[in-house]
């Protein structure tokens, strides 16, 4: 069975007089990525952040709030639960919960629609869509905001499908290293300062976490030929996420199909790449959290048919 | 929660010695009906066919094969399994499943690859899938024949999806009746000579068999808004269905995608529609079943986001 990478995403603030996050023990960290059905394999910290990196995708905790990606056929709306039934719906200052629409049914795990209903038991909020229902969209859950001096993170997605460069092969093949990766990816170049915790998976697959105060980005990469992904996401200020960080993604991985997403900031302009079907959308959410989505179609040689 | 009116459709054919099936009592047809999670909602008959209208679409059965299509949630390859295990696999000629894509998750129901090695269990075969994989895209299994002298029937399946017409508001208007319907259908036009049974839906959509001879059509209309679908198939001779009945249901029902499907048969060319962005694609399955697809999609002003 083919694996379909795009991750889900919670990110979780509390409000202002709650104590520190990074005080919990590990073991707190430990049972809320398993009741989503992951695991921690390693795990990076500076004065801001603490990034764990996860056998599917990335934790990041700072004092007041938690962002967590997970793909595969996680439930990453348990973990949701999990933190606002630890401390409390009221100590919650809003959470966000996103979830692509997957290709390949994942019957084990509710549905967006159910995770709704589950996640409401918990805390109010209410749910989007973003994108077409019958091309690549995107639903969001943003609870009511509790505390309006605590906003969610400003961000930037970069969700590349069907990668087809040079670098795709690159990263089919079987004599990787971090270090060539890291090279391939110029992240040295591309993310001057940050500290930089990576893995590579058996038999295929790259993940990597970088901070650098309170700022953090990851990449993760699941080069499988059929359904190939690699996913971009930052909180970079805006000002700072130069349109080459993006044009350089979409340049080395090529990839046939593509999402661009921004959270409270504009979408990036990209320049250099040449875009041929494309599908943009904004929304307001309650709470005033805008939420921008591109969508962007190349040509392709994609199988039309296979036999399973 | 929205509908997927998008139908799955099994085909099972009998060796040339098996008894008539017509000869079954209508308790085993309840019994298979119920076996998908379906209902019986009325039945006509001629000398060649016995067609049955079901509560979530329909069930033809001749003497030497059945045709069942069943929407939503229903767990059509229960049925397949139940015909198959209730008559011995080896007096199965052939047996068919297909299934299109789901856009909203079914998690109450088995993923296409879980029905795979499910129907495995009681017959052999293969699966295949026609479509992109991350744009409409159909799944079929093809059951290993066992009696070359038995075929899958020959048959053209037009689907469609996002009713734009005025037809269409009709259809989501209260004031309903079958005869007006049916006039706006002009199902006596299209379909001269066939019998018909057709209901109509609380509080919307319709269904209708018609039969004459072996030949049968059927037609399923799910009309709400955000998911509006309609279905037509037949398997009227190639030579005799007409390019205008299709040309007369995307001009009614002016979808926004639609899928042609043809089955050892060439597609119907469409000459009155323009169409915008085209995929076709064919494959032959293992017993030299041509099946060719072609997905439509036209441009649009469907709504990109919504609050759910």
């Amino acid at each position: 069975m083919v694996f379909e990478g795009s991750e889900k995403i919670i990110e979780i603030g509390l409000n202002a007089q709650s104590s520190a996050l990074r005080l919990q023990p590990i073991s707190f960290w430990h049972a809320l990525v398993a009741s989503a059905g992951a695991e921690i394999i390693s795990h990076i910290e500076n004065d801001e952040c603490d990034a764990y990196l996860l056998s599917e995708s990335s934790l990041f905790v700072w004092d007041g709030r938690i962002r967590m990606l997970t793909c595969g056929a996680t439930q990453l709306s348990d973990a949701l639960v999990f933190f606002i039934d630890h401390f409390g719906a009221s100590t919650i200052a809003y959470s966000t919960y996103q979830r692509k629409n997957e290709y390949l049914q994942q019957p084990e795990i509710r549905s967006f629609h159910q995770d709704l209903t589950y996640i409401k038991g918990s805390i109010s909020g209410k749910g989007y869509r973003v994108g077409h229902l019958d091309s690549h969209h995107h639903y969001l859950f943003v609870s009511t905001s509790n505390d309006n001096s605590i906003k969610p993170l400003s961000t930037t997605e970069l969700l590349m499908y069907h990668l087809a460069g040079p670098q795709a092969d690159f990263f089919r093949s079987a004599d990787q290293t971090r270090e060539a990766i890291r090279e391939q990816l110029s992240l040295d170049e591309l993310f001057d300062g940050f500290e930089i915790d990576d893995h590579l998976f058996t038999p295929l697959g790259y993940s990597v976490n970088g901070i650098k105060g309170d700022r953090y980005f990851t990449i993760h990469i699941t080069p499988q030929e059929l359904s190939s992904y690699c996913s971009f996401e930052t909180n970079i200020a805006a000002k700072d996420l130069q349109a080459i960080v993006i044009e350089q993604f979409l340049t080395k991985m090529a990839p046939v199909r593509w999402d661009l997403i921004a959270f409270d900031r504009p979408l990036i302009q990209v320049e250099q790449i040449q875009e041929s079907s494309v599908t943009t959308c904004s929304i307001t959410t309650d709470g005033n959290y805008d939420v921008h989505f591109k969508h962007v179609h190349q040509p392709h040689k994609l199988p039309v048919a296979e036999v399973l």
